[in-house]
């Protein structure tokens, strides 16, 4: 997968524009007065009910930002427009990643608050990559954690991706179908992602196929016939449970058993109730009921709790714009700069200081403990360095064993996390002793003292 | 902006495997049957109190699809392992375009259910585009229409996208600054939007940059020592209103005029109005006061009606990834097949038949016809021909052009459509009488008698 980014995101072959202008205005000053010294930042997702755990993908996107963050002729003529002066110019031609990144295994379960990658750097750097990390770890996060909602909600029913056409972007459509195959789904729709990432690729008919035949008898028997092993009808066009019926009819007269039938309107519960005592009737008990239309994991649960006899899913927009949040509080902080932990203790916006580890005993995510990163914590450590002196350390990505590491995690997570109703707040790890002192140092040296100014 | 598509899109530079699975199974069944008669379809938005109008964009994205919609050896390969047999690849492999194309304005307002664009084309073309179409059509029209919605509540005042960070990947956040620019944005922090499109550029300073400083005070001198004219200062590290009277103090002693001050937390009203007094106390009238931190259309309309004393706005979230709706019901259905019209009952879901044309009388959208294409309406006609045997037709886009057509139609929305709250049911075109008409006809000519089966 390397070299994605640089490809598919960056028009000149540099990405050092893809920033907000306000980290180019604080890198000039701090390139004038010298503030190069070691900056960390941590990025997490700040706590929120609306997704009370995560998970923690786009760590080799985010490296992939940081061998691509370059500055081209184009780039450097461009900052020359807006101002910046020859001797910052001449500084950022040389950029070029110098420190180290921490972060969690790609595909790890987190909390909100949990770092899922830290950059070490000269504060310049550090400073300039903010936007660009932020963006290339969000999206994929935010989609495999609702693959991820929704193949829980799904139980070990088949879940595709249906939301090639309303994702934000056609590439954007494409890392989609990864990250929810890798969030637990088990096909997409989107058939350059099977070609690119070999993620399994599924897919029927559409409404528009009844209708370009003069009637829908004829449409099935068309599509049976030209497409046997792929024989899933889409029956709703004009009248569901006819639509069964017709299948039935069409097979039989065609000898062949059909592989099932989509639902896509309606009352879906109660259709798939119909629709497989049809088939069983008609001797169809291979036959499987798809179900699709306005899906997201919460009329998955329903459906599933409620014994609807479905074999599948096709969710859409929901899954692939996270449709009932679509974007996550990710934050990248400032938690160190030259060996000074700091933080921020404003109410609902504050970080804790410093650089940190995670420690994840054997009972699981509800024993994390979130600490100073020298400490031993009681369990596994997550945090481990995946970039050190210029260089990745580590396995590349895979998306098998990515999808794997999820699925484990999701099965250890707590049953009442896991499908609606989700926990009212969210979960958080405890902090841990060192990390508890440190915070009350640095909220006593805090230049206004912290939250009371 | 020709080539966008290809260039950021398509890895192998063809873009014919940016399609779902079963329009290749259904375009493979109809090259069978010889179903290459022309057929139309019709990109509409279903009609949502959530989007009661929408700024349609995206025309010329459309037409780059097209162009860029063609099979390589990599896309061919990959049909064949699909299963794709080798007479429905070699016709893929000379896939073009024959046809024509019906669009607004790039810019126009439109209401759910009238038409952006119609395909006619020969019935597998048409069919094939649909997913590509639909995708890069729903993404800028939903930040251009999220944008109006921002730029009518702030009333006059600036409105500058922050959203880039969390964007759904870095190209779609620099499309999205494009977007946000068109639908009434006034600039960007995106800097890669500034270099490719010319959206003005604007940002100042983070958090992290008072934080590296450990002090407050040194941080503000340092910033309006190295950007005098950039200086508008973020004040809420610590304490709000003391930051406030530091920018005062130390633009005082330095003997500049700040250019203003950033609030991103608390009650934003109320803070305003405080900064806005120690501000002209101080004989700073000039100075202006930026508000930000996860505001919306609904927060601006309460700010501005309230009488805050802004100046501007900074949005992210809510605009780039249209927070509360982040993805239009956007549908591309066939309405006509080798010269018979079609549509679909279900209530809902319902569609109308035949190629169409919108009438827009002088009095404006309210008094929009929906009518069949070659009936002449009551006013200007919305669409015309963009793409005709091959070669596109018209202007290419300009965003300067777009932007100023889609303010002037903003301003002639009825008043009660611009701000909070919008209507509670989306308002919707009259339908004309020959579509009235054609519609009756082709209900009572349905395959199962429309409706009532």
């Amino acid at each position: 997968m390397t070299g994605h980014v640089r490809e598919g995101s960056a028009r000149t072959g540099h990405l050092g524009l893809c920033t907000d202008l306000y980290e180019v205005r604080m890198v000039e000053s701090y390139l004038r007065r010298g503030m190069t010294a070691p900056a960390t930042f941590s990025l997490f997702v700040r706590p929120s009910a609306r997704r009370p755990w995560l998970v923690a993908v786009g760590i080799e996107r985010a490296l992939e930002v940081i061998e691509a963050f370059t500055f081209g002729p184009e780039e450097l003529a461009e900052l020359e427009r807006l101002g910046v002066d020859r001797g910052v110019r001449d500084r950022l031609a040389d950029f070029e990643m110098r420190g180290e990144v921490w972060a969690v295994e790609e595909g790890t379960v987190v909390l909100g608050r949990e770092p899922i990658l830290e950059v070490t750097a000269p504060l310049p750097i550090a400073q300039l990559l903010e936007t660009a990390i932020m963006n290339v770890v969000q999206f994929p996060m935010l989609v495999a954690t609702k693959a991820a909602r929704c193949a829980l909600a799904a139980g070990g029913r088949q879940l595709a991706d249906f939301g090639f056409r309303r994702a934000h972007g056609l590439e954007t459509g494409v890392e989609a179908a990864l990250a929810a195959y890798v969030g637990g789904g088990f096909a997409t729709s989107n058939v350059e992602a099977g070609r690119r990432y070999g993620v399994p690729v599924t897919g029927t008919m559409a409404h528009s196929y009844v209708q370009a035949f003069t009637d829908e008898r004829e449409a099935f028997r068309s599509f049976v016939s030209d497409h046997p092993d792929q024989s899933v009808l889409l029956v709703d066009t004009y009248d569901t449970l006819e639509g069964v019926r017709r299948t039935i009819e069409i097979c039989q007269e065609l000898g062949i058993e059909p592989k099932g039938v989509r639902l896509d309107s309606g009352d879906l519960g109660e259709l798939a109730v119909e629709a497989r005592g049809l088939l069983d009737e008609a001797g169809f008990g291979d036959s499987i009921v798809l179900a699709s239309g306005g899906l997201d994991e919460y009329a998955l649960h329903e459906l599933v709790s409620g014994g609807a006899p479905i074999d599948g899913f096709g969710v859409g927009t929901a899954l692939t714009v996270s449709e009932d949040h679509p974007g996550l509080d990710i934050v990248y902080k400032l938690v160190e700069y030259a060996d000074r932990p700091v933080a921020k203790f404003s109410g609902t916006k504050s970080t804790l200081p410093g650089p940190k580890q995670v420690s994840r005993p054997e009972e699981g995510i509800t024993g994390d403990v979130l600490d100073r990163r020298d400490t031993e914590g009681p369990g596994t450590a997550l945090l481990a360095p995946v970039w050190r002196d210029g260089r990745r350390l580590g396995e590349a990505f895979d998306q098998e064993v990515v999808r794997s590491r999820v699925h484990e995690q999701l099965e250890a997570l707590p049953p009442a996390w896991q499908t609606p109703p989700y926990p009212d707040a969210p979960p958080l790890p405890a902090v841990g002793t060192a990390l508890e002192h440190l915070t009350d140092e640095v909220r006593r040296a805090a230049p206004d003292g912290g939250a009371d100014p």
